[in-house]
């Protein structure tokens, strides 16, 4: 189903909560935003998604796949980045104190006043109201997300205003609190249904906080990804390698983000099943071995200087040639998007609807040095579903530097190499006396840095005598006495370095939701004929068993059928409901499952039955040993 | 490996450590007690399990799989009874501050005191210092649980206060604060390592907390069990099923227990992953369909009547047996004893090291009428591992009082039935003007009362002409003309009930850490000479390939064949490090991979291979084709 045919999100939505798929959590308890409970159909949907992630991805390749704790210290993800940066703006209703993400009342409300534009000048024209309703509809359709609306009024727009408004809606996702306030303040943004004063904005944690044991001192957050753990492990995954390069982590696992006002149902929700895989390299050598059997892959680009230009034409190419012009920068990123691209096809994801999209370089995560997002067209847009990111060496330098462990490779060189190498002579004389009890830890500071920083403290000390060394928050002064630095050579027999890590991070839920729309259609002949057409390898179950009637005669064939087809790997429901074998077809076909076998008095006479495929609803009868074959064959 | 026999846990723990099935989550910060992370061997030994209990539960029974969320509103959990009762008793240090949970503590303390005992004793004897160091470890390996011990100090304890301690251990888990602080101050037990005094015992509830959202009103709690989410979605189920009885729902996922100070490795963690099943069946008919196909497994039971009476000889029997003697309580609960009996067994825990034991009146959860628990038999003691409560009609009572929502089972009856029940009727004309506002709530109050409630109202009507209700912790007086209450005959076509419980809630990170103990072996012929014998079902990996060399020829063949046993839902492990082929072999047995394909020059030649079999060491050599075959028969 193209995504410009009118798609009855309603409709979609009305079929997976009658069959369960997934449903608000707490619901009789009035629900909370952002929070989902998958049924016994979502479920088995996700869990055949993780075990097709698995295979294609930690099996094939043999990733070394790890379970970490969700609860998290604040000392890691201070060091993360994620206390001080993992954050949103929120701004709030001065008198009835409702709370909105500012960048998205924003955008609401802006696009409120656009539309509002649109129709009164489309009402100036002349046009008829119908003109006007079929201007807000399409309006609205082109929406990027559906946001919480501001009211429309058909108002026309000075044409200087317009024109802010649509550049602010473009950069949106650049602003930060200062940009916000000024935006709101300047065109006298007010809250949408109230119209009553908004609040400055503030910044808000997405994290989760809670608190570690009894003592009140021990702060902890629920991770906002599941990348933290893998790092923090990886000198013994590195051990566990045979001290082997490249190779690969990964882990799926639930992550939490606590937003400040989620909607958007499965897209934007507070606690989410991910995927993440870790792939750490040398910074010298991003090739892939197996990137030659990806190469031909042909896929659809939307690289940063196309989008840069303003447009959002897709080019279509193979990974090598996006390899060989630059467009993805290494072999490794390019192999990952090609794997990601296979695997998102193979669980149902259509073709046509599939994108990689380059992060623009003010849209990347404190962390990363070059992105791409497998982004999947809905309903609701183009929506990021998997990130794969360049994260250079980040985490494991600041996970390093905090907590003194080396979370390096060494590399035994062929050939001993002569290097330039800065080396520091501490006095310890002076040392000592001078800074008394931060003695050790100023030592530390001066050992620990980088190579820019031994320039910098060369040249300071050539030209002042003295230099400033930071510990933490304080300042220490040191002279020419007390440390002298200088390059010199050194042969070396082993090099070491850090790795960079190149990061394919899969958002499950908006997979699994993305896969919904894909697969939802509408028999012509019969409006209220819903199908899921799942793939066989991750629908929800693979058979289900119909017997006509509740005839007692039934029940063993029913009972030895399930039984075969579950020791072969296919799993199987029984529909034995009084409800007509039609109505249980339909039924099945709204749950999603391939095929259909149905017991009859034949069948106790003769062992055969009959087969029923969901999508062509193809019906064959054969013995049942032939039928099984044909099962196992066609998953 | 038996339990009486001396057993090495310091060279099991350096071993899994090695070889990373598990590791203190963030050990580069330091740590934090009672979180861990599974490494890549620990992992696949999980998910496999986790595979295996679905395979065994829920597709061999079609039970209805969920994915609820893990962040759970503080209404559902208050209802629950987790936020009021979910707690243990804890006391401080009054000097250093340090935190204990009380009743560890006393436990702790009173063992060091009985061992001092014992060793003034043997000295007294005349006994050697060695004999005397004997008894100490003797009396340590004896400890039920490791607990942080009180320092032993050789003293003869009075013959009295030695049984008192006797008796305070026997019944130490049926200790609330009052009776805790009582004993604390009667046998002046302090603070173990520093000898300070201590604070009086304080509850302290053991969910972590958080807030949802940024308004600082929703206040929710990491879930301290899965089965909460699948009670919420009980009437979503019963559609789901048809409304046919009984049926099941299952959840696998992690859970959270803020301990007061945990320890004793992954028994007793502050983060765990569960797996539970809600089995929902008529009050009145608890027979189990699946009875008869289990009904003749023989096991191991420890009922109350042979605890209470002090012994601990277990009675074998067959769950036939057990369920018509009344020691099992009805046909469910003794199917899923004998379901998880062979769940436990197939993945390789030892049959003569497991036995189930019923809880005690006393020792049973707020909500459960009745509870066995599979306990499994390690180096720490007897281990409950998998509860199996009744939980009666407990929470989807509390939950429907609570919302107002009906959580029934509606069966329609073969033949209608007279039956006497209460009729309410409420005097509209006074009750509006009486209680005003209140007047709804009161009229609801009354509404959803028990049959106890409504005879109680109708006996205080009849006393007293008035009678209280309770709103809350409001409370009204109704009169007789407000309210009048009878019992009445009625006919009914439909019989209307709140389902019963029975619960079977794994612990699965237990489960594993008792099976890394069951599969640990050394080879006799050489002390260092670890093996880890998993069933192949369960294996981290079911095989190993390894290249003699390095050498070249040696890749396609490698690849091929991993390829090929990935196919064929065989689970490799490439192994080309460059240790010797005997070093691989070990490392094999250590990471506990059942079989080893070694691939050499002659494989090159006729593409035959060596399998090696790790519990037997046997090798056979035949082509890569027939290996192929063995391994899929065999796993």
């Amino acid at each position: 189903m193209s995504a410009d045919k009118q798609f009855d999100r309603t409709a979609l939505e009305q079929l997976l909560t009658k069959r369960f798929f997934y449903a608000p959590s707490f619901q009789i308890y009035g629900g909370v935003a952002g929070f989902y409970d998958f049924g016994p159909t979502g479920c088995a949907l996700l869990n055949n998604i993780i075990s097709q992630w698995r295979n294609h991805f930690v099996l094939e390749e043999e990733m070394l796949e790890l379970d970490t704790t969700i609860m998290t210290t604040h000392d890691v993800l201070k060091t993360s980045g994620h206390v001080d940066k993992f954050a949103d703006w929120m701004c709030k209703d001065l008198k009835n104190g409702e709370i909105f993400r500012a960048d998205h009342l924003v955008e609401a409300v802006l696009e409120a006043r656009l539309l509002g534009d649109r129709q009164a000048r489309a009402a100036k024209a002349g046009a008829t109201d119908a003109d006007a309703a079929a201007v807000a509809t399409t309006a609205q359709k082109s929406d990027k997300k559906k946001k919480k609306k501001g009211t429309v009024v058909a108002v026309e727009l000075p044409e200087e205003e317009r024109k802010a408004y649509e550049e602010i809606l473009a950069q949106i996702d650049n602003y930060g609190g200062p940009e916000l306030t000024e935006i709101i303040k300047k065109y006298n943004i007010r809250s949408p249904e109230s119209g009553n004063e908004l609040s400055e904005p503030q910044e808000f944690n997405l994290m989760f906080e809670s608190q570690i044991g009894p003592t009140g001192q021990l702060k902890g957050y629920l991770r906002p990804e599941t990348a933290q753990g893998q790092f923090l492990n990886f000198k013994k995954l590195l051990e566990f390698n045979n001290e082997k390069m490249p190779f690969a982590s990964a882990q799926v696992g639930r992550a939490f983000r606590n937003e400040i006002s989620p909607r958007s149902g499965l897209l934007r929700v507070r606690e989410f099943t991910m995927a993440e895989i870790e792939h750490y390299v040398d910074p010298d050598n991003k090739n892939h071995p197996g990137y030659n059997d990806v190469k031909d892959t042909v896929m659809r680009f939307l690289p940063k200087d196309v989008q840069l230009s303003g447009k959002t034409e897709l080019q279509e190419m193979t990974v090598g040639e996006a390899v060989e012009k630059g467009i993805v920068d290494n072999q490794t990123l390019g192999y990952f998007l090609a794997r990601i691209y296979q695997f998102l096809l193979k669980i149902g994801i259509k073709r046509d609807r599939l994108r990689f999209r380059q992060h623009m370089d003010n849209e990347m995560a404190h962390y990363a040095c070059d992105c791409w997002d497998a982004e999947i067209q809905t309903s609701y847009g183009w929506i990021e579903c998997v990130g794969c990111a360049d994260r250079s060496a980040y985490d494991l330098t600041v996970h390093s530097v905090r907590t003194k462990e080396k979370l390096v490779v060494r590399e035994q060189l062929a050939e001993p190499r002569v290097v330039e190498k800065w080396q520091v002579e501490i006095n310890k004389k002076t040392f000592g006396p001078k800074f008394k009890k931060n003695a050790k830890a100023v030592e530390e500071a001066i050992l620990s840095y980088t190579d820019e920083c031994f320039a910098q403290l060369q040249k300071d000390l050539e030209a002042n005598g003295v230099a400033q060394v930071e510990v933490g928050s304080d300042k220490f002064e040191v002279s020419k006495d007390d440390v002298s630095v200088q390059k010199a050579k050194v042969t070396e027999h082993v090099r070491e370095y850090t790795p960079n890590v190149i990061e394919p991070s899969f958002g499950l839920g908006r997979i699994l939701y993305a896969l919904l729309e894909h697969s939802w259609w509408v028999r012509e002949d019969d409006e209220a004929r819903n199908v899921l057409s799942f793939p066989p390898i991750v629908a929800p179950f693979k058979c289900c068993i119909l017997p006509l009637s509740a005839n007692a005669a039934f029940d063993p064939f029913v009972r030895k059928f399930s039984r075969a087809l579950r020791q072969n790997g296919v799993s199987t429901r029984t529909d034995d409901s009084g409800a007509s074998i039609g109505r249980r077809y339909s039924r099945n076909d709204e749950l999603g499952i391939p095929y259909a076998i149905t017991v009859d008095f034949q069948t106790v006479e003769d062992n055969t039955v009959t087969l029923r495929y969901r999508d062509s609803t193809k019906q064959i009868r054969d013995s049942f040993e032939n039928i099984l074959k044909i099962l196992k064959e066609e998953q």
